[in-house]
């Protein structure tokens, strides 16, 4: 289906700047575009591309101004990257049709309870006092333990396991493969070296709208419950232990890791494989940069930190600049050291003189 | 079930000190304690909340000595997480029955071998010549291929991969999504820089005792084994290549990554996210911290490592301390360069006078 | 069966170098050789065991030349590592029947289709549209899911998931656990710093001859494709994000994680760990130490990274060294920072003088 410039813009309330009939039935990326494609422009290093992009649309910001002559339609909007994901949604809503059935082959214990609207999937294991609750989806493979409960218009990909006792709030996401309540990793050792376990009582919360991505992992507390707070957005292959608090609004890149019982604030944002030590506080929208190791609790609100320990970024990057020079500073420092002691000699001899 | 304090003691070998009679029905973390829960205070760092906790048992150790007034009744005993351990254990004991079914939908092949009271759970796949020994417990979706063997009282929760030969002591614990036995990462490539696979015709053995976390992976060897010893705690999402080899009651927390034929010693401990090489030699009882890159074989016992590379951890630490003030020195060295220059001049101009 | 040293060597186009009558029935690792084995030679590390070796045969490059007596037989050849694979697939295809039969508990969409000699295991699922080319193996409990194609001679180990539209070349494999083509992280966040998900309507799309490693996530692309080219080899629990591309004949160990939108070039080598920033651009022929951090573009083929940021690596070993000197270097600093203040006053008191 087509769409001219104008009933996009309208429906994303934005303004067109140049042709207002011309029309696009798919999506591109700027630098891929071609004929007959809307794309976007978010990330100033793609700038240069919409000078060149053959997308015949592009949703920019009110605030971009071009440098040089544009040959493509421009739609300018409040926020670019959200006029993209409304049109997206469309688009997706077209094309994925919501499953609502359940499946033959899925065993379901019979004080299981599912509600109105519910999909289930092929080989789903719905096990003894979990709950379904409306218009949720769950997805071939999934096991649901026993009394776990997945809030309405959840949806559970294939190969999920909830342990038992995991309560996931509404609207959530939780990507293929992901494990949800295993045991934390407690063990208490003896005089021998010898590792005995601590049980793990507690449980998982996850609250509404929260995304966890794929195979990634987040342990049950040892007790009370390890928690996930609204809007949380977890990304693939990150590791929550046992205990841990993430607070509202979130987001973990890839591989990122959270010791035991550590409390992450609200708004906070962890790049890749950040790594955050046990039973320490992080203050709300504090910002990590990729691979940083933070040690020890964070106090100040919304500053960003790098580097293993972590330090304030401004920091990390003069540090790492300097760092590269350690050796030739090395070499100056030595030849500053003989310099010096032949100086205090020096002036020996010229004290004699 | 409420229990007193002097049931409790009486349990651990502990001592009351405080109220003996006082009763409680549950566990609480002892900054989340409420009245009836019983807690405990092992790390340091969670001194404070005993003064303040609405826990009314605490368990501590008998070297805790209170420097402010308490309120709560205390339970002192050797080890407090040791005595945790001990009471979480009946709780559990008392919550989950162990599973002694095997599940209609369960594909087994007939000349697999299914020893006495073993549970299997649903959808699970047993190849041929595969062995269940003796009150196993294989969960939901779990892949059993053949000829592996899975020992005594071990537990396989649900979406674990077992490929071909692999062993499993007795005692195990594998959790959800964990891979045992995938193909080693071996390539050797030619001259237009092609890739050939060198297939991987070895296996995985666990040792008794061994706990593997959710979504971790370990491969199996190129030839032999790759050996993972008895009593060896692995968390989650930890990669463990081909013919690697783990000596007993060593741990490894979330993320860790040991690289081809690295042999680890007894009892090592590997915080979150450390990074061994391949072909090295790691000696007993070594310790690395967080984020640890260890590029060599280390042949001294019982040291504690932290960095990448790795050094010791004092250097490491002081290193850090340096590392930030790193700008400033070198503004510093700078300004001496000029100074030492400045003073040889001069030096000369005071022999000249 | 037993097998000569002229058989052998006759068949990997080897010169015999010792007795070519002896026969071996085995493979070992050349540390743990036994009578009967034949064992290799090719990282200069394990040079040390070939004078011990209890194997009766060793595969040893040609540029080999002992520097002490030796009692085993070698075989020359031009690349050991490559003649012990030649010889370890014959091994292999003499254990490993290929599989054919396409099991009665798969749930396949009427509409799939499924071409010749298909083997597809246990409780596999199959969606609407899905096409298994020819000679292509599913292992138990996979998830195919709609419109997704699996090329020729292409293996599937149990609890892949494939996420819809996924494509995947010929000769693939896909170990265990794996998760191909589930939604990217992409979200855009309002002015309260609530997170809204941009859909994610694009794919994922693997050449030929890709193997991807036990737990490995590859995102799809938010629009577009999510390209992984022929030939490349990923490792076990990496994470390719979302329009990631990568160049053919590239490597990608444990742990390894690309951001978004990253353009890795060809027959590029990533170590465990690493970490690539998003939206940047790797030259061909990038080799990358463990646990190195790509923060910006490489222009530079052919160099090799070490270090977060990464720097060359011969500067990175360099810094190493001096890194650990620091906190002595800053005491010698300190005390040059004195000296020179007090030479600057000596020179003061002699001007005087």
């Amino acid at each position: 289906m087509k769409f001219t410039a104008q009933q996009i813009a309208d429906y994303v309330k934005g303004i067109v700047v140049g042709n207002p009939n011309i029309t696009v039935d798919n999506f591109a990326k700027i630098e891929e575009g071609k004929p007959g494609t809307i794309t976007f422009l978010a990330n100033p290093k793609y700038t240069q591309y919409i000078y060149t992009t053959k997308a015949d649309i592009v949703l920019v910001n009110n605030t971009f101004e071009p440098t040089q002559p544009i040959n493509t339609t421009l739609i300018k909007v409040a926020d670019s990257y959200t006029a993209l994901a409304t049109l997206l949604k469309i688009v997706q809503s077209t094309k994925k049709q919501r499953k609502s059935t359940i499946d033959k082959t899925a065993v379901i214990a019979n004080d299981a309870t599912i509600e109105d609207n519910v999909y289930i999937g092929q080989f789903v294991v719905i096990e003894s006092g979990a709950k379904i609750c409306s218009n949720a989806q769950i997805y071939a493979h999934s096991f649901i333990g026993e009394n776990t409960v997945v809030g309405e218009y959840s949806t559970i990909y294939p190969h999920v396991t909830l342990y038992h006792d995991t309560e996931i709030g509404k609207r959530c996401i939780i990507h293929a493969g992901a494990v949800i309540g295993a045991d934390g990793f407690g063990f208490a050792h003896d005089e021998n070296g010898t590792y005995h376990k601590i049980p793990q009582i507690g449980n998982v919360k996850l609250g509404d709208d929260v995304e966890v991505g794929a195979n990634t992992t987040i342990d049950r507390a040892t007790m009370g419950s390890t928690n996930i707070h609204n809007g949380v957005k977890i990304d693939n292959l990150v590791q929550i232990a046992h205990n841990v608090e993430i607070g509202k609004s979130s987001a973990l890149a890839a591989q990122v890791g959270i010791a035991g019982s550590a409390k992450i604030g609200e708004q906070c944002v962890f790049a890749g494989q950040v790594g955050v030590a046990g039973h320490i506080t992080i203050a709300n929208k504090s910002i990590f940069g990729a691979q940083t190791g933070v040690a020890s609790s964070i106090d100040k609100e919304n500053k960003i930190w790098q580097g293993s320990p972590a330090i304030p970024v401004n920091t990390f990057r003069r540090v790492s600049v300097v760092k590269k020079q350690l050796p030739d500073l090395l070499q100056q420092h030595q030849k500053l050291l003989k310099d010096v002691e032949q100086l205090k000699n020096d002036k020996i001899i010229l004290e004699k003189k």
